[in-house]
């Protein structure tokens, strides 16, 4: 046993030690801008300002599964901006004060509206253009709760399990069967919820279920930080059948695609036929 | 320097192994219900289910603004639900199936209409009595950023930090690391953004402050964790300077009372002179 850890009266940021994990540089205890640097704004009346990571796509996805449904005057622009310094921008920053993408500007109005956090524009999103939030009470709080659920459960997922489980260069026992034990709640708290259901108010698929589809959905599919074997995620199957319908739509598919820095997606999308070159 | 911790390839839950914080024993990998028991149902149109934590005053502190604005149909009936087992029966479950206080049936629907996580119950009560969210589009959009953007971030505050920094028995360096630096940037998106608004969205109180007052702002009035001086709360003086005022709203002091297992508050709460022994 060495000697226990005593934290100090008064915690200091140490500049010069940029930690254990990836992420360790680009973490900071103060907000504000890094660098002047104003955003770009294109044509269309939705100005995306994003990467796209599960948080990304949410928008990327809601956007396409508007247009998919003939709302036109969802047709936007997607910029990147790389989480490796750019959302420190002093024009991101004037669009999301909390420096997280994705970020979002609608330029119809008159100034352009700001919204950031995935949930706001989710939901102003759903409301602007009237698709997937009921419009009965009861069925609109029940898709509130699930979607005020995914903001508040995810911090655990990737912010928690995700960066113990996978990111650390040293593994730690203590948080790590933390995060182990809430994540399977959280899934299991899904998996029952779509036993007897479709979708996860029902059979209306609405801005609950992408929110919830673009961490818990794609951590399903696919084998998010190598994990599924550890967090037995076979065992959860209603969740695996919601999560591989979602998977599948056409919207779905393109809104993945969308702010990705790799060969598999677009770093920018301008119009539907940026993704010609997928077959989408 | 011992070996280090190597995750095993299944995670496993040891019933047995109580772990080393005070909320262990109410830890479970998995959902659902653990004993048969209905839940109370008063005569006001609102029954709150709940416990008078950060999370919990939230809805209470609404319920009291909106008594006070007049709005005589949000009266309401806050029935205790300890979190030491409790929100794990048959009946607390049906109304949150993620089994976390407070949740929330309003009777006047017909079957009535449930309502779990905080930020969902926030909108809800705003949007049925038309108070404290603005009705033009740039002020909602503002309001439902702040509003998401408490409930992605305090995850970070009471399950990251507060847990790591006060409640586990040892303490361990990387996560208190972690989690002070994210909570001293988090105070400082608040406080940069109350540099020059008397509210988080400008002249108007609302949702946004309520939600964002119970965790941020009675942790900069009090002493939370006891990590006031660990984290320099002193000097983000436009968040004190915001919490004071919400601190010492007649509505803020009665909602704060309530569903409290202290003297220093009431059980439960039926009816306004329930407060009068604290002549609020």
């Amino acid at each position: 046993m060495s000697d226990p850890y005593v934290p100090p009266k008064v915690w200091k940021w140490d500049e010069g030690d940029e930690g254990s994990d990836r992420f360790s540089p680009i973490n900071r205890p103060v907000a504000g801008s890094t660098h002047e640097k104003e955003l770009p704004v294109g044509k269309h009346p939705i100005q995306i300002y994003s990467q796209g990571t599960p948080n990304g796509v949410k928008v990327t996805i809601m956007l396409e599964e508007l247009l998919g449904a003939g709302v036109e005057d969802a047709e936007y622009d997607a910029w990147l901006v790389r989480i490796n310094g750019e959302q420190f921008s002093t024009g991101f920053v004037k669009v999301n004060p909390n420096s997280k993408i994705p970020a979002m500007l609608d330029m119809t109005t008159s100034p352009p509206t700001r919204v950031f956090e995935t949930g706001a524009i989710l939901l102003y999103l759903a409301e602007k253009f009237e698709h997937f939030v009921p419009k009965d009470g009861l069925g609109r709080a029940e898709c509130l709760s699930w979607l005020f659920w995914q903001m508040g459960s995810a911090p655990y997922l990737g912010g928690g399990f995700g960066h113990f489980y996978f990111y650390t260069e040293e593994k730690y026992e203590y948080p790590i069967n933390r995060y182990a034990m809430e994540i399977k709640r959280q899934m299991d708290v899904l998996d029952r919820n779509l036993a007897d259901r479709r979708f996860l108010i029902g059979d209306e698929y609405t801005i609950a279920d992408v929110a919830t589809y673009s961490w818990y959905g794609q951590m399903v599919v696919g084998n998010f930080w190598k994990s599924r074997e550890f967090l037995d995620i076979d065992s959860y199957t209603n969740v695996i059948r919601w999560a591989t319908e979602i998977h599948h739509r056409p919207a779905v598919r393109r809104g993945r695609k969308v702010n990705r820095t790799s060969d598999t997606g677009i770093t920018e999308r301008h119009d539907a036929s940026d993704f010609d070159k997928f077959g989408l």
